[in-house]
């Protein structure tokens, strides 16, 4: 079983199914690579073959019953599970035990997926760095070897996805942090609409925008995934009439921040959609979208603020010299500019639903261009924020490579609940680029 | 300190931060009324007086900081409490222990608050009656006393607050949770905003719909206390220009399920508010708005389905035949329906935000009528629901009595995040019947 990697993880699933394959060989493929490949990558926060086979040997040992029995997958350790230590990416919850599973978790269980293991997040899914690299690397100019950030917070989720240590792994995003670390890593990020995905035993970092997605291979993967957790007809993807697809360039306000790479990626994304039919036009933004990064910025200090009380009050020196900052902003954030804040959420909400009049899908791009050198950052989510303000469904879709051969993508974002459709025109997207490479 | 159920939460708490009265007298009184009312109420779910006192002893010790230094308060027993078993109102749980407080909780003890115990819920907040007792009786024809439902899910914080044994208790609401226990004991139910508070550490039932709020003795206790835990500006309530506020009369599409008691309420708080000088008008609901109640039960049960997967998979025999039913029908809720519903509520909040640039704030029925006789059932939130699934800011403002001296009222709702507004109407109103009494 060592095409896995190789196989859609709906054609895994199958195959695992008839039993043509065992849980166990899979889980074993799966410790292999993490084996081969951990050294250089430090994705897993926790990672214990011998329970993972152990898992595999007891849906081994049933009778195959739910949609991903004996798929091996990733959970983020931001996810509470009753089995593993879960850290919260934090040294205050180090060897931290949870009582029961992340409701997530559960339902990941209940259809018979393995957990290989926690991967490494981010400090509270913020902006502190794991010791997670990004597979992907360039060459200094003397020829050593130059190490990237994965980004952040699903760090570990996806480096182990992109390096094939898993098909798909859970992340949450409150800024960026599945779409960023999957455009970096050049794997799939789905930030599913806000709320899709319930939040119950994920440590709340901003609730109001706190969501759960996942990394994974393909399109197809990502929906397959999510649909089988939330139960929700995600996969197989709905058709596209491509003819009549209609999509909108959105810019967005901070394009001036986009590298060259980053406006390649979006340039190729319209050549290959415009190829595939479908039709496109530049969309500007209504007014009251002006403002919301800022927007987010506020909204998600002002409860990491609250949120993190507990800990400000009995574990202060735990916190990174960046997290205590965090916090101290955003308890400097007054009530009437949070109110503020989400008033213009509400309003903005209302006004894009009027573009989606006009376009079905908009098309924008996920990072500032391909991954920072070095571990200390994990690179910037302001082309992020605001969707998950917005609380749309956003896929990231790689496109290949920019400057040194990393990778490089685009966002694809649909109207709030029209995951399905956002889904296929990712996969309409990826599919294009798959046949003309 | 007998006469602390006649002081404002403000009042009490500046007594309190001056040392004018200690924590543990304070809790005594709140003990002493606990003891005499609990035979006859039920309230509780745990109450330990040596539990509380400590708590007071160690405030006592201290130089107050917390805004509510000293304050009693109860925690409906869907909270996580340290130091306190959290049963979910279903015997699964019996004894169960958290590991850490959930934010509310946490955010109370930041604030100096003295946890008195757990209050009452339903099962996981649904609808399977706990044992307690609306404080307020009937006699039947014989002249035998009878016994009337709190309502639910938050039974056990209504009575308590409604008979005195502690200030301000905290409700949650996913269908009609606050403001259905609130009008049948006659007490101020506010449920916030969607998303104000945090929901970590609360069992979650339907994640769209679950909101923290607060059953409380008057408005501006209940601003007070939700102000003080959000950080947010809703105490003091901000002046209301009585002559231009404009009301929305909304009679909903359940009007006909008004019972004479709820028609009369709403008539009286008409004939207040107009007397009060503010502008009242009927409003209609847009289209967009109808079937909101059916959307929201699918909703729901949808999500609630995948939130009691768990248990439902380790302890299906510890869940009341009620709950079973309700899960089985949220099973039986296909993914394309949950979608339509969503779909539905994105299009209404859009709807009513036109609604509130010609209306600053919604009159509506809180409940058919007044609270049903016998524990059997906690009563329909037929007319909470809608709002509950558009998140808006919801206050019930008790209104005397109707049949049988049970207590009846009206619920004001303002726009999303206009929290402040909302409950300064509220207050106006509440202030009108007090002066007219």
């Amino acid at each position: 079983m060592n095409d896995f990697p190789d196989l859609s993880l709906q054609e895994l699933a199958a195959r695992l199914a008839r039993r043509e394959v065992s849980a166990e060989t899979v889980a074993r493929a799966s410790i292999a690579r993490i084996e081969e490949m951990e050294p250089a990558v430090h994705a897993w926060q926790h990672f214990d073959p011998a329970q993972a086979i152990a898992q595999a040997r007891r849906l081994d040992a049933q009778a195959p019953g739910g949609a991903l029995h004996g798929v091996p997958i990733g959970v983020k350790d931001l996810m509470d599970t009753a089995d593993m230590p879960t850290t919260y990416g934090s040294p205050i919850y180090a060897g931290h035990q949870p009582q029961t599973d992340a409701i997530c978790v559960a339902a990941c269980r209940n259809a018979g997926a393995v957990i290989m293991g926690k991967t490494v997040t981010t400090e509270f899914a913020t902006f502190h760095p794991g010791p997670t690299c990004n597979p992907h690397r360039t060459h200094k100019a003397d020829g050593t070897l130059q190490v990237h950030t994965p980004g952040g917070s699903s760090s570990g989720s996806a480096a182990a996805v992109a390096c094939g240590m898993v098909p798909v792994a859970f992340g949450t995003q409150t800024a960026g942090s599945i779409v960023r670390p999957a455009a970096y890593c050049g794997v799939v990020g789905y930030k599913p609409t806000y709320g899709m995905l319930p939040l119950a035993g994920i440590k709340s970092l901003s609730p109001s925008l706190d969501t759960v997605g996942v990394l994974a291979r393909s399109v197809g993967d990502a929906a397959f995934f999510i649909g089988t957790l939330s139960r929700l007809p995600l996969s197989p993807l709905p058709a596209v009439a491509q003819t009549r697809l209609r999509l909108g360039i959105c810019r967005t306000q901070h394009w001036d921040r986009a590298s060259h790479d980053a406006r390649t990626a979006l340039e190729r994304a319209v050549s290959l959609l415009e190829a595939a039919g479908a039709r496109l036009s530049d969309v500007s933004l209504p007014d009251q979208c002006k403002g919301l990064s800022e927007a987010q910025m506020r909204i998600m200090g002002f409860e990491a603020a609250l949120a993190f009380a507990p800990e400000a009050q009995a574990n202060p020196d735990g916190f990174s010299n960046a997290f205590v900052r965090f916090i101290a902003a955003g308890n400097a954030i007054d009530g009437a500019t949070y109110f503020a804040a989400q008033e213009l959420a509400v309003a903005a909400r209302c006004a894009l639903t009027g573009i989606f009049n006009d376009v079905d899908i908009l098309l924008a791009p996920s990072t500032e261009g391909v991954a920072p050198a070095g571990l200390e950052a994990t690179g910037d989510p302001i082309f992020n924020r605001m969707w998950t303000l917005l609380g749309n469904p956003c896929v990231h879709v790689p496109l290949g490579t920019g400057a040194g051969g990393m990778p490089i993508g685009v966002t694809l974002i649909g109207p709030r609940w029209g995951d399905a459709q956002t889904l296929a025109a990712a996969a309409l997207l990826e599919g294009s680029f798959a046949t003309q490479q």
